[in-house]
């Protein structure tokens, strides 16, 4: 679950430093969440976090070193809000309550955002190739732990031998991720309830054909 | 394919009117796709479609007037692309052969720009609930053409009587947008591919037990 991959080298810190550069963080991560990068300046951070200019500065170089931080920042937060259960989808049984919890979390937040990482890559995929390749690096450790869960499942056999563990993770992600997106513009999970459910029966029915081929 | 219920009253205009319209529009939409919505100014649309700023205002009241005429300009150029697949996705090779297309638009686009309704979507959701409301217009009607299809296969007997097209193209349609952004975010088509092929084995599989029912 460690993004170190994503996170840039860091000057050493001060406790007081870290709790400081974490708020300025999470600040703007919740700004950038709700009005988007365009639409989230530096000074907006500034304010909201109660910092200095100069103290923002001292942290990120600019406003793309903070959004790589933000990046960083949703994907530990995106990731972690899926735990325990991410760190092992290794049952059809597991993959169904990971679905559930993430319908239970859109509905919670009113079918609202979308997700924190897929709405920053719509808006800087094209204009911000650093960021691209943080968000790219968090959807692959998303896309990990889920294939890991069912790497699990075909090593013990209740997959075939065949099945194709990383297949199924990407297709289950992006299910994911477009199903995320219309709940957003629908105000609706049946999208993502379609898409999730599509994808766990057929890893269920390439399990069922192993369960007949043993018995 | 019509997207009337997307587009805004218009006044009538002359034919040499529309076309300027039509060349404002097109611009927008291409400096949006490019840079974002909130990276592209009117004074950018002006100056790229050579127009006069009285001219912009005549056509359009505010930059959200111009947005939504651009949603309904993006939903035709999308539909229009998947044509004439998408009005016939009536058998399983159909389908097969929509996703060819599919992959094959994002491959020649060198993966870039993920999808340009979705795009707009992930920008335009939580900010502008106009915007948002034409989107979820765009996406039904996407949806309604994807449904056409797998409902005339289930009128003819080819997906069984309980099958539930809806579900089926909301959950293609979700695979879709996934996997769109996940080609925009890692630049290759495999999160795309492996969710398409994935609902669509799925429909297939599902078809195949009504065979084996009726054979």
């Amino acid at each position: 679950m460690s993004t170190d991959g994503v996170v840039s080298a860091e000057p050493r810190l001060t406790r007081k430093g870290r709790a400081t550069r974490e708020r300025i963080v999470t600040t703007a991560a919740g700004l950038m969440f709700d009005h988007g990068v365009a639409g989230t300046s530096i000074e907006d951070v500034q304010a909201a976090a109660g910092v200095s200019s100069s103290q923002i500065y001292h942290y990120f170089r600019d406003k793309r070193a903070l959004v790589r931080a933000v990046i960083a920042c949703q994907t530990d937060a995106v990731l972690g809000a899926q735990q325990p259960l991410l760190d092992r989808l290794d049952s059809v049984e597991a993959l169904r309550k990971w679905r559930d919890l993430l319908v239970g979390l859109q509905r919670e937040r009113h079918y609202e955002g979308g997700c924190p990482l897929g709405s920053l890559a719509g808006e800087l995929a094209e204009t911000d190739p650093a960021a691209r390749a943080a968000l790219a690096a968090g959807f692959g450790t998303w896309e990990s732990a889920i294939r890991a869960g069912i790497q699990a499942m075909r090593d013990r056999g209740e997959l075939p031998a065949d099945a194709d563990p990383e297949r199924m993770a990407r297709a289950l992600l992006a299910a994911l991720q477009g199903g995320l997106l219309l709940t957003q513009v629908r105000r609706d999970t049946a999208g993502l309830e379609a898409a999730l459910d599509t994808v766990i029966d057929h890893i269920a029915g390439v399990g069922a054909g192993t369960s007949q081929h043993v018995g």
